[in-house]
């Protein structure tokens, strides 16, 4: 080991300690581990839940479906939810119904779960990477605009990718942590270069910009309700829509592309199984009835992150951007370096003491699978890649203080 | 309408309420609608599903997944199970680690529900229909033995069709209704041609071939857990298989192939996020604790029909392959003869009667999307597919004789 090594191992410990210091503070009395994020259940929970059972239709034909449906979309500013097994499948099918064919190519970020890349690959499309704005984590207007202006060109009125000759048909903005992406600069450049403009908004349930829901900005919103999420359903998902369009022919391809008849079994698509089950809408169904608590605790205890961070000196608490209330799905600490590793190994110690905490994603082009994938240069995802730590945000810390 | 259609018309109505008047004896005392297959919930189903929602571990990181698992693999004489958000994701990911590629054909029959030719389609693969055996209704062995002498040849050790040039890398037996396919000829031919060998067992979970339960016969079994199969889990699925290594590589890719580590994302394939949450597995392990008298109760209501049935002139019960026990999930007459249309006719009397009916499957190769697949000559499937009535099998049933 060199010097160097055991001044940043020392360095992880300090700070490590600091951190757990405040989260004292901040939460006297907590007890055991603390997780990164758990869901809040009620006796409410285990009433619909029960009813649910007791009614029999546990699959997606039961009633809980729909009713978890209306919700979602009123808790997103839009008209229309299709409600699915996954954030995963939501995703799939958001790019399936907004003309994503195999061969294409989806702008995306890189510093985003591998759901998002994944989700372009299951349809034979191929990511295409842009940096993001350090301010929002979220994929960067200006980057993407420049990006294009250099690398695309128009074929029979189609956007294409002048080096790959691959058609370019949608951009998929990433809403990182809760917080939201910069929804009118990238609304601005979809117009402008007509591609589908797709928000993966899996952990942002409820973030508001300018006094609007997220979801609500793009073609499509994509929603996860999986058990780290601000609601969860077990696993699920949901797509948000204005257009009734996309959101008959998402539901129709979630159900096996099934013509509707009773007993009859004709399908004129390659359609889905990506129905969410009643059970699991029962669920969800419960939650959602309290997000208007849920996101008032989640708000505590993101200005209680920021109060007892001020005086951290090796780092910053995320500030949400402007113009928004997010849902701080997550709170994290931006480091001020990240020099020998020492982001993950702070991250390592504060483990041991029992504090979940976790790095962002590693960015998607660093992983193997999309190492050759298109992109941007992408300075500002590497560079922030290795500072950040996501602290615990469980909303049940708001009983704390 | 032309005399033939009012003489089909009035045959019809005369089936139906001989049908019916023998449900109606079968089952004395049972009223209101009569549902294809609706699933039985105890208290304990009730006590498991709140259990896990008060543990708060909901999604697949619960406890209930693995020994949901464990009680799966059990029922199905292998060793290992990995449990899905459904059977047709469990299928998918059955193709996918049995080595089935972009361009390779999979041999399977055309009578099936969609979500076997799709699973195909999803990892760009193409089906090629096989036809079926009028015993089984699954795919004739001898058929698909002849089919592969005249249309495949070998490359580099690898089977490849002939007019097609693509690979055939794997056949999936379909077990219909319960009953089971001829597992051992499959194997024989899987084995001479070296191929992969998938039993699409969605509906059989129980049932006994030669005295061993089905999905264990294959390389890999799928099983589905939708609300009218013998156990639900509201939805979900499984694979089960007796080789650690596939059920290793299946387990990884349900869980986006994320390499194990307390809390960093690297991702080493391009895996799926398929993973059945706790809440579901929770359900299933309340029911499949009760499986042997839910095998028992099918298997009564199986003779039942049969007994009832015996001086039906217009058509028989479909009978169990010799050799095996089925689990009877369902049970159907096949009518002597499709002119006219009477099969539908007659299903749709008895739906206007109360009595949940349905036809068998529209076969695959009937459907626009699987028009122009490969496939053998189907005469078999195309008679059978119009004369078979499915009718309700519900365990409750039980309870009124």
């Amino acid at each position: 080991m060199k010097n160097s090594d055991y001044k940043v191992k020392a360095d992880a410990k300090y700070l490590a300690k600091e951190i757990l210091l405040r989260l004292k503070l901040m939460f006297p009395g907590h007890e055991g581990v603390m997780p990164l994020h758990s869901p809040v259940f009620h006796e409410r929970s285990e009433e619909l839940v029960i009813d649910c059972i007791r009614s029999t239709f546990v699959s997606s034909a039961g009633s809980c479906v729909t009713l978890f449906e209306e919700e979602v979309a009123k808790a997103c500013d839009t008209e229309f939810c299709v409600s699915t097994v996954s954030g995963t499948a939501a995703l799939q099918l958001a790019m399936r119904v907004s003309g994503v064919e195999p061969g294409h190519e989806s702008l995306m970020p890189s510093l985003t779960f591998v759901a998002t890349p994944n989700a372009a690959s299951y349809l034979g499309a191929i990511p295409h990477f842009v940096d993001v704005d350090p301010q929002t984590l979220a994929m960067d207007p200006e980057v993407l605009r420049q990006h294009l202006m250099r690398c695309s060109t128009y074929r029979n009125g189609k956007l294409f990718n002048k080096k790959t000759n691959r058609q370019i048909s949608s951009i998929l903005a990433v809403h990182v942590f809760g917080h939201p992406a910069d929804m009118r600069g990238l609304r601005a450049i979809a117009d402008e270069f007509e591609l589908r403009l797709i928000e993966d908004a899996a952990g942002a349930l409820g973030t508001e910009l300018e006094g609007r829901r997220v979801g609500s900005f793009g073609d499509l919103g994509v929603l996860s309700f999986n058990g780290n999420k601000l609601i969860t359903t077990g696993g699920g998902g949901a797509i948000v829509t204005n257009s009734h369009d996309l959101a008959d022919t998402a539901r129709h391809l979630s159900t096996t592309a099934k013509k509707s008849h009773r007993w009859s079994f004709v399908h004129d698509q390659i359609g889905y199984n990506f129905r969410m089950p009643s059970l699991n809408a029962a669920l969800g169904l419960s939650q959602i009835e309290n997000l208007g608590d849920l996101l008032t605790a989640k708000r505590r205890i993101a200005t209680h992150y920021h109060e007892y961070f001020k005086n951290f000196d090796e780092g910053s608490v995320l500030e949400q951007p402007k113009n928004s209330n997010s849902n701080y799905w997550l709170n994290n600490i931006v480091l001020d370096h990240s020099q020998g590793n020492i982001c993950e190994k702070t991250i390592q110690e504060l483990n041991y003491m029992g504090i979940n905490a976790r790095p962002i994603w590693t960015p998607m082009h660093y992983l193997e699978i999309y190492r050759n994938c298109p992109r941007t240069s992408l300075p500002i995802t590497e560079s922030i890649a290795n500072k950040i730590i996501s602290l615990p945000s469980s909303p049940y810390l708001s009983e704390y203080f």
